[in-house]
């Protein structure tokens, strides 16, 4: 399977060189972030690419002084929903009800209990949820980069609330929850790029119930 | 990008019609899950695949009734570590070195540092920690499923400690995070199967700063 192959060739660039990536990939590995299922379809997240050098600079020193921040091409920062509210809801909703051109009785009485319940809930709670819908997507971009052979690292060494200060997420009801430098590999300073990867064998991972 | 064909040819089938999805089919989607980055690559979770069709009546009733949970081939379910433990830290650092053929300084300071921190964190901190990891695998899971075309249908909507009881995972130091059935979808049951993909314009997901 190529994914397979895909895989095997990433792993998680700890330099890059600062060469750009041309946009027509970056748009692809959006593409797949945008394609990734979600619950209930929400999508509760955006995504923030990072071209400006500045804010790169200003970025690095609050995730760990890490190289691939401010020598990636693109910095993608996957800002989840702080929580989810019914304006949120209702986006969705009315969105699939356009797009469709129709309303639907069920999908109507799946609105009401959504909107029953999360708004309702604990934000943090929220948060987290919708947090890992981004990492659905944030998943895809990674299998994606790959496919467009751009080197991309995942990083959650970072201080969230610095970020969040620095791109103004708060504001818009998001936090930052993870971060993905798309670039390219500095194989002279990276001690990672010439290590063998390192996976669980399948026995330390899965259980079949037979 | 072959991975947006198969993107858009996914979709979370709302009907299955019980045919057997082949062993080296699952193989491989199992194998993208393993190949997942996630943090620092402790991979913090295991998959649980239940074939036994008991154990899947069991789970139905926990799982909002619904008839994928008993009509797919294989059920999997992403059960994440309930928390970081030093044995745990300490036998993917060991493998990693088993692997690697070497001990090296920096990299035993890193484990170092995360024995120092993991294991004294909040439980559930870590737990929602290690599930987003979970996640990371379980997208990747889902994109190789499309590449097999197999159908595979994300399923947050379950009673978590009910499954983790079903399946004995607490036991374990494991909780259910969430589940993916893959089969075949039933097209005549299936409401989702010809309606068109809803996701958010671009515009409204992705936010440049040049």
């Amino acid at each position: 399977m190529e994914l397979l192959d895909k895989l095997n060739w990433r792993y998680a660039a700890k330099a890059m060189n600062g060469k750009k990536v041309a946009e027509d990939k970056v748009e692809r590995i959006l593409e797949a972030a945008r394609l990734a299922p979600t619950s209930s379809g929400l999508q509760p997240f955006e995504i923030i690419v990072v071209k400006n050098q500045d804010i790169k600079e200003q970025i690095r020193p609050v995730a760990w002084n890490q190289s691939m921040i401010t020598d990636c091409s693109h910095l993608l920062v996957f800002a989840a929903w702080d929580t989810y509210t019914e304006d949120r809801i209702n986006y969705m909703f009315d969105l699939t009800n356009e797009i469709r051109g129709f309303k639907n009785e069920g999908w109507e009485n799946y609105r009401k209990m959504l909107l029953d319940s999360y708004p309702q809930k604990d934000e943090e709670e929220n948060f987290n949820h919708a947090a890992k819908q981004a990492y659905i997507a944030f998943s895809q971009a990674i299998a994606a980069a790959a496919f467009e052979e751009v080197d991309a690292t995942p990083i959650e060494g970072f201080d969230p609330a610095a970020v969040d200060k620095i791109l103004g997420l708060r504001e818009k009801g998001l936090r930052s929850a993870v971060l993905l430098p798309l670039g390219y590999r500095n194989e002279s300073e990276d001690w990672l790029v010439n290590l063998v990867k390192v996976r669980k064998p399948m026995k330390d991972l899965v259980t079949v119930i037979e």
